[in-house]
């Protein structure tokens, strides 16, 4: 793959709530793009419940949802904590994409993970489950920066920008490390 | 408490799908209980994903959930796996369950979990999520027999049920133990 | 167990640095102790490193410490956090309490655990770890409050003092928590 | 990097007894190797304990063995399960690999890991702590296949040799996943 060719990023936030902070970080991940990607947004509202009777002949919402997945060349998920874990709302849409045995969308990819919350841990231990779900998923999880934004309600002003300055350029390292990831994962070995 | 007063165990599978092994760990439940215990099984199908907004006017099918889990003495959690983790469906109904903060209808409850699985782990993965959940969750899970059916295809005959001995006994152990955990919890101090 | 026998917990941390802050954590402890407990503090300083070959003639320093904790009503364990786990020392010492084959030394025993680290998330992740250990070690572990000590080097003073009020009180109330849980786990249920 | 470069792993594996199934696992991978890689197995008998007071004037064996990483290109590590987690003397090696801060000789390397144990679940439990912890050091650990090698009394033969034609499958594709993850890591990407 050439350097040049740029990268389609597919992101998506753990949280249904309009004015979650995990949007606002998908949208502040917008801002911060390298200029080799791009950034499409999706929403997981009106996903079903995974019903593994159905996985043969999924609904059409999530058929979509997983063709998205696939045109993408790289992830980026924000996910919120509950509960010491990711949302059900997160693991629900993740259970689609790998389903059914043999067909996984997330399979290969290189995803980069970072998370909010108004605590003071930031959303630290959804993210250990989270990397474990995408490990078992064979996805590629970007190491570092850890873009752990704790005290949310401080850090966004009223618009629902991220003013935290020590944040924004965590996410725009995430954002180069999972680009410069992608272009690895597809470089052709030289024999 | 006294010890011959009736415990009310309430229990529910992290799978829709009917022919769930989990579903049948449940009804394999039902026919193992000590005497001092009723068992009442609910169906996680029809809540819907959660979503922060409505937390405060939750939709009626959830108040109705978390008023079952309420008036439980002890809960039983019997879990597939899905990608290292427990399913969306599952954590989403744990999600309702704990919200809104000062509201968490599992505070407290001692819980008892299973897992079965066609696979050679059979759940164990899904188990250790589910326990960290319970614990931000306070509850109080007991720590064994660990009840881990594998390759459970091979265990359940065509009618559901669990033909396998040494399974039958781990549950009936756990049973015993999640009663007796539900006692000690209740049991007054003297002072 | 009647309410005013005292209540022996013996701790210890997992560090061996002399100015660690977790053994700063269990010096705290003891000023903050309820009145009906007493606090025992080791230092796994000496601890071989565990091999299984020697499980049936441990070394007489393993020993002494399997004894301390058989003999303790319950532990406490401060803790670092070493690569987002607890640290091999740490470890090492439950591995021992563990073994051979039934004799564990903390079977059944009530557990309190905290941590401290100089970074944002002070020791959150380490906790995760240590409490699905001590949940396969069939220890009770208290639920909450979570004392999460985190920049500890701006919490304590020249003297190793925990200055932090907020901290202080979490000590405290986890410490009022692991006697009463001690008492839970003792109390006779009446039948 | 070019194809026909041999590839050199370091191996080492998280028990100290003799007869560690554990160890009989590297011996295998030494017997599976694809032609172009070395396996270099090293043990981690006689390591001290970590303390932080030593890490800018570290013990020569311990400096040797972060040496040795150092110059690995890639790792492989074979570790049972105690308590639900790696050993204590695994993670012991693994904290004195990674400090002091900037000094953290798995950075960036790329590892495989494996388990056994003579129980149903294979050491299943320590790979995600593993995992976890490898994460932590940046290091880029390979997905799969999972080997997880259970009931292994019954899988090596009194000489240490494994006869599970299924598990031998398993090591010899992950090997060759970890020298091909390797190439892809040091591959330059083309502008």
């Amino acid at each position: 793959m050439e350097k040049d060719k740029p990268i389609l990023i597919v992101g998506f936030a753990g949280s249904l709530r309009k004015a979650s902070y995990n949007k606002m970080l998908l949208r502040t991940a917008l801002e911060l793009l390298p200029k080799n990607a791009k950034l499409e947004i999706l929403d997981l509202e009106g996903l079903p419940l995974f019903n593994q009777d159905l996985e043969y002949d999924m609904p059409e919402v999530v058929k979509q949802f997983k063709n998205k997945i696939r045109e993408a060349d790289a992830i980026l998920i924000a996910t919120p904590e509950y509960n010491s874990s990711i949302p059900g709302v997160l693991k629900n849409a993740l259970d689609w994409a790998s389903r059914p045995y043999g067909d996984n969308s997330l399979d290969g990819k290189p995803v980069a993970i970072m998370s909010a919350s108004v605590g003071m841990l930031g959303g630290a231990r959804a993210q250990i489950h989270l990397r474990q779900i995408l490990a078992a998923l064979n996805a590629y999880v970007v190491n570092r920066p850890e873009v752990i934004v704790n005290f949310a309600d401080e850090k966004f002003d009223a618009n629902g920008n991220l003013k935290d300055k020590r944040a924004r350029a965590f996410i725009e390292q995430l954002l180069e490390n999972l680009v410069k990831l992608t272009y690895t994962l597809k470089a052709e070995v030289k024999s």
